[in-house]
């Protein structure tokens, strides 16, 4: 923070801009704000500020323009890849009072939101009008449509509904420099200049400060149901998932478990799972019950010829959540088993979904830490979950080391080091090896373009 | 051409480059690439030249950047925004060489092509594993996909499967100095970096040239079905459009034409249409015969509420393929209606369907043009069609008039002056009006960060 003439002064600026009540120096008040949710990464901003109107964070990025301020753009800060952590100090710019549905539309069907309403909360408004937005992240709960589509979040329901870019329609924005940009609108088809509205998507606030989305609707789905498989290996279940496909059905939900997982699930939830089997598959659809029916009978019928030992299917919605929530505790449950965790976000095309797993547990054995898998065996995109004991730097050390293969592992195999949660601070090392010199400096050059200043989220996705 | 030595000089060092057989310089043979599908815009280009490969593109663009010689990239020049015309002259990059499916993988739904290949080709090619490319321009029988990925075309399809863009995975791309990247790759989620494959996507050659392509696929709908309907009005078409998808249905096909339309398309075709009718919507869906069966009695059920004077429906593939006739042929039809044709490209949010095409027909009794409208009932764009004597200098002045007024209407109703054409130059001095001030200069600073010399065909899309 090179100008930085002392915490008042920018106290004193800020709340200028947006009211005192709205502006936090206090020590304490920023211990908060230090971290996400991601293990091991923590910073120390100057200032929170929590702006009310895309005119506000105008005039807070013009401001720290000219100072050349750091800006961390934050939702929820549930970022797994370090993405909403101060990592060069300066302030933080808190959306979450910017949290209001500003109109849901079901003839264009089309919602305008602000960037900190949450997932959840959206998919509960629109539900209320028949609507589904389909995008599913594992955080919904609290995680923001800001961040969202600031990480271009995925979800459990990739394979048939895409990703949270795929229901970007506009955006406001503000760019680095104060102006206020509007990409996109209401509109399915626009291919007026270059896609501004798909550039901004996952550029995880280091190009603009999204003040405003537009979001594509869909007709609410009438059922959905769940099937639930064991297989004795996860290359049986992954030949699974290829026959599902072969039969013709892009299904709302293909989850895997591995063993180490299913152990951890039954020991922390008790649902009852099969911890003698070497895989867990969990499928299902939604659509018009007849549909449901049919694909869920097909689904069911195929799994015994790719090596199934058991398989349940559910319609009720109670017992259909009861089986996915094998799938939604896998994290905590991991989280509990002993000590923290470090969850990855790996993907390879689905067909070398086996090959990924194989080597993450290969790597594993040899750094001799403990890595447990599961994830979205539909869209190839998988959670391989270091746990370790904080309190040992050196088994730290050995997680860290045999993710940095597992990156390259997922390199190899033509995939990413990071499907869904983004790039952040935490992958940044890793990303040259995947985009190559060439498109790692366009990139740069890029980042340049849109922020000669570098204030915005500095320290993230490029250097 | 700043630095150009001579015909002689750039034919001989291109012939170095890909043979002399694969380099055109003779003036009779660079007739047909002067011009492209688009009415009224010619260049002159000095050079045609036909790589085979993407380092024969990157040694060309390393050629042309350092004597800033513009390249014109070019597939089956069915442009209808002048994209593909030499406006500033230089050589035309004819990628049509670059013909081939390199893998149809029907376990990862993924096809990688060159960009040469037709869509017509490739939907023909995956057919044949039982898959579906869904994108349907209706130009697809010469169109190329890199073409169609250039322009993020859309097509008769866009409201259940959307356009191009939402099927390109990632790309090979040869950067204006001769460097070669690529972005994404065979995966449905991949967030590593800012979204180069979706910025490039629609980007007109004007940042980049597209050498290899991998596309999403789908498994291939196991029935379609059609119906057609008329209304006393364009107006209640379009509630009953609002009433289809308030049923819960995102149907494959909604497709309009106005009366003018319609009496073009029986004049020509002599499909035995309704001319007394004030609009027709053409409905259709695709997916298990069960289903389809279900949305076309659900859909042919609720066009009378919506005022719909006769509804007929088809599932047999012939009588389906004679319904959408009347929707497929109404360009020729009104091309052979006298004289030129100039169709344009405008869009809307789906509820203001209405208001633009009333706009449309008050603006052309203004200037006393005659400008029939047809388009994509589901997804709000439209094609309103100007037709004129060729001739008739004062006439075709009226229709640009005309047609500068339909642009800036399309815009007032929260809409694009081109929903699935492109800017190319047809469109660029429109531009400006619908990005604004702020978001044109950004624009135009991408285009520079890409292509300092501007070599990449210029006088596309951005200044």
């Amino acid at each position: 923070m090179r100008t930085l003439s002392g915490t008042k002064a920018i106290s004193a600026d800020l709340s200028k801009i947006v009211g005192s009540v709205n502006v936090e120096v206090r020590p304490a008040a920023l211990v908060p704000y230090r971290t996400d949710a991601t293990f091991g990464f923590a910073g120390l901003p100057t200032a929170v500020v929590r702006p009310g109107s895309a005119q506000e964070v105008s005039r807070i990025l013009a401001w720290a323009n000219q100072r050349s301020i750091p800006v961390v753009p934050r939702g929820a800060g549930s970022s797994l890849a370090a993405g909403a952590v101060p990592v060069q100090g300066g302030i933080v710019l808190a959306l979450t009072r910017m949290n209001r549905i500003l109109s849901i539309d079901p003839v264009d069907l089309i919602a305008v939101v602000e960037p900190g309403v949450t997932t959840q909360a959206l998919a509960a408004a629109v539900r209320e009008h028949g609507l589904h937005y389909p995008p599913d992240p594992g955080s919904k709960r609290v995680s923001t449509l800001g961040g969202n589509v600031a990480t271009n979040a995925g979800g459990l329901h990739g394979l048939k509904y895409g990703n949270t870019g795929g229901y970007v329609l506009g955006l406001q924005a503000v760019l680095a420099d104060g102006q206020i940009i509007r990409a996109g609108g209401r509109l399915l088809k626009d291919v007026a200049g270059y896609d501004l509205v798909h550039l901004l998507t996952g550029s995880e606030g280091t190009l603009a400060v999204l003040t405003e989305l537009t979001l594509a609707l869909r007709p609410a789905p009438a059922a959905s149901g769940t099937g639930l498989a064991y297989f004795p290996d996860l290359e049986s279940a992954s030949k699974a998932v290829g026959g599902v496909i072969a039969a013709g059905i892009l299904p709302a939900t293909l989850e895997f478990l591995d063993a180490r997982c299913i152990r951890a699930v039954e020991a922390h939830a008790r649902l009852g799972l099969d911890t003698a089997a070497g895989a867990l598959l969990l499928f299902g659809d939604d659509g018009s019950p007849d549909e449901v029916a049919r694909t869920l009978r097909t689904m069911a019928g195929l799994m015994p010829d790719h090596g199934a030992t058991s398989v349940q299917v559910a319609t009720a919605a109670a017992e259909s959540e009861a089986l996915l929530a094998a799938r939604r505790c896998a994290l905590p449950a991991l989280a509990r088993s002993g000590g923290a965790t470090i969850l990855e976000d790996v993907g390879v095309p689905r067909s070398r979904l086996p090959d990924l797993v194989h080597r993450i547990n290969t790597i594993a054995e040899a750094h001799e830490v403990t890595i447990a898998t599961f994830g979205h065996a539909g869209d190839g995109n998988t959670h391989p979950t270091g746990c370790f004991d904080p309190a040992d730097l050196a088994g730290r050390e050995r997680v860290d080391a045999a993710f940095a293969e597992v990156f390259q592992a997922a390199i190899d195999l033509g995939g990413t080091i990071t499907g869904e949660h983004g790039v952040g601070a935490a992958k940044l090392p890793y990303l040259s090896a995947q985009l190559g010199a060439a498109q790692t400096a366009l990139q740069a050059r890029i980042k340049k373009t849109f922020d000669p200043a570098g204030i915005l989220n500095p320290g993230k996705v490029t250097r």
